[in-house]
């Protein structure tokens, strides 16, 4: 009977958004899209040198004082600020000659049609200059403020620049997709599932079939694991993710093509400490030092159905299994609750609790009752009753 | 042509191996085998009592003083010396029902049928003992030795117990499984693989069929990236896996499943800094803090195939992406050329090399040159050439 009711409950939670797409039409995006910006990028500094002018990149301005958060759209957005980057000013030559090599080695990632990590782009663009001992670049991390200088530059993501991150999460459920040429049929993963990739753009992977209801972003690889054993995703025909802890960028990117391309609500089951509510706050509004990605990454809609500092008691939780609060909790979770996407009265309310009762509760507690407790009570529970923070 | 001699080359160094199998029987692996094994161990508890006997159990010794290289298996062993844990002993009580407690939250899950994260199991053996204060367990760390206990106990690894690890690390490759029912063609897999799950024994991965002539494991999962994206596995027939780091647990069990069960030589592929031969040497011969399970994850004919101290002089690498080592890098890379089983002269000179040059390399660094230099230049030739370490 519970499961009847979790299933008119869902036809309710599903609809298909048309909104927040991205800005760029699709022909724009991918690969191609990055490559022909990058060269009206470069074509720019070109045309500028011929006519004998100082040439220049104009550089959005990625700083705290550029980043706001949009009420209308509930995402952290960057603002219109601007810096140029000239090759005539001492102090600027430096970063215009390492913008223009990390630009010229995504342009040649992307002639060759490959991909890589942005270590290896460092390597890459690293070498000695001729007749000096000067280097391109010495740490990565120069070459790390550079890609997503360009990024914002010419609006393209890293991924469509064929740079990816560390791999990580997995992803099982009633969907079929196509990567590289293969068709995968989520639904025959086993016990491990699909390895999320750092590049999820549509060039690599379609999503040819989504019969899914939602889908529940589970924060942590051994607790999805409990998930996928006991088929949770089959017996409420949702999707599965988990990120490994904060969710990485493929996942995250998923998470928004399944929401706005195939209209599956989203929900996210966290631990009940400071740093789950911060996942589930970088998920819904983006975070602020990458407020350039909101746009394409961020799903505003997401829902918040766990784990709450009302379980405890609602659960009827032990309180041998919760977690006494420490200092850098406490501080945490009060700057999260003074963030302007967090003023909701049910959140302050939320966080309140959390800092009333003085702990903090994992998502394994929930095996004290049972190891399938929180796929066969817990969450059906939650989903039945509509008990989740927006 | 350097192609044919790849493949000639392969026929070479394929074999099938039998040695070092487990000592126990096939019948008595899996969770079958340590629900049994377990049901001995609680046996003999519960008949001590019912004798009025003082109730105890022997614990294999883990600690430095029992073990040792095993120059003939080449693997890092444990000794003989065990240690009694009684009921009535006021400073062993504690530890006891412990024990007992961890051993009955095993039973449990097996007999459920399930798995779960040791933290999980942490949580499912938490509780205030009725009538006091006391918590049966304070911290997780308490009951993960009571794990490892456990496992040396009753000659099972954890994965028998039903217990898993956080899941990391991607294969790929001509191989057919059969996992959890699910019948995977690691072929097919895109470009994310298939995520390699903690657990790999018998009764949750059946490998159906392999007909790669080897295997290579790559330190880091944005290389392996790119052996996939390049398709190495299918241009040289070969299974590749990575392990994001030092692998997990998972991922050594299934190199060690192919190697013993299917025949194929290992290669290890790892950054030219200590840790990279680390890696390699946990791989090879086990580690000392885990001795109790190198039997069943160690393979001492591993190959260590790069990047040697010698490559960068071999392939020309340029200066500019050597990495200048640290005191840390070489008080490490002293003390793992004192191990016993690195004192073969290859390696002695290896490891000197290093240190002479005073300079590490990523495996990135190989970008410098080209993309994909790695994937169609480095690791080729040094096959080729059967340059690798042993």
């Amino acid at each position: 009977m519970a499961k009847k009711k979790v299933r008119r409950k869902k036809k309710v939670v599903r609809k298909k958004t048309s909104s927040a797409r991205s800005r760029r039409s699709s022909s724009e995006s991918g690969h191609e899209g990055a490559a022909k910006r990058l060269d009206q990028f470069a074509k720019r500094v070109a045309t500028a040198a011929d006519q004998g002018e100082d040439p220049s990149l104009k550089i959005p301005t990625r700083a705290l004082s550029n980043v706001a958060f949009n009420k209308r759209s509930r995402i952290i957005e960057m603002g219109d600020a601007t810096q140029t980057r000239s090759f005539f000013n001492l102090g600027q030559a430096k970063k215009f000659m390492q913008t223009t090599l990390v630009g010229a080695g995504c342009r040649e990632l992307l002639r060759q049609e490959k991909t890589t990590s942005i270590r290896d782009l460092f390597y890459h663009c690293k070498h000695t200059i001729e007749g000096t001992k000067e280097n391109t670049f010495d740490e990565q991390t120069e070459s790390d403020v550079i890609i997503e200088d360009l990024e914002v530059a010419i609006e393209s993501l890293r991924e469509e620049l064929g740079l990816f991150a560390e791999p990580k999460g997995a992803l099982v459920g009633p969907m079929v997709i196509v990567d590289k040429g293969d068709t995968i049929d989520l639904t025959k993963m086993g016990s491990g599932g699909y390895a999320v990739p750092s590049i999820v753009e549509h060039d690599v992977i379609e999503i040819k079939k989504c019969t899914a209801d939602f889908v529940v972003l589970i924060e942590k690889g051994a607790v999805w694991r409990r998930f996928n054993e006991d088929r949770f995703w089959k017996r409420h025909n949702c999707m599965i993710v988990h990120g490994g802890g904060q969710p990485p960028r493929g996942v995250r990117r998923l998470l928004w093509r399944m929401h706005h391309e195939h209209g599956l609500p989203v929900f996210v089951l966290v631990d009940n400490d400071p740093w789950g509510y911060y996942i589930y706050s970088v998920v819904k509004q983006g975070s602020i030092s990458l407020a350039f990605e909101s746009q394409r990454m961020a799903v505003p809609d997401a829902k918040f159905i766990g784990m709450s500092s009302f379980d405890a008691e609602k659960f009827d939780i032990p309180d041998a299994v919760t977690i006494r609060v420490n200092d850098r909790d406490v501080r945490r979770a009060k700057e999260i609750r003074g963030y302007p996407w967090f003023q909701k009265r049910e959140w302050q309310r939320e966080i309140d609790r959390m800092l009333k009762l003085g702990v903090k509760l994992e998502l394994e507690a929930l095996s004290s009752k049972d190891f399938s407790f929180i796929t066969e009570t817990y969450l059906p529970r939650k989903l039945d009753e509509q008990d989740w923070l927006d």
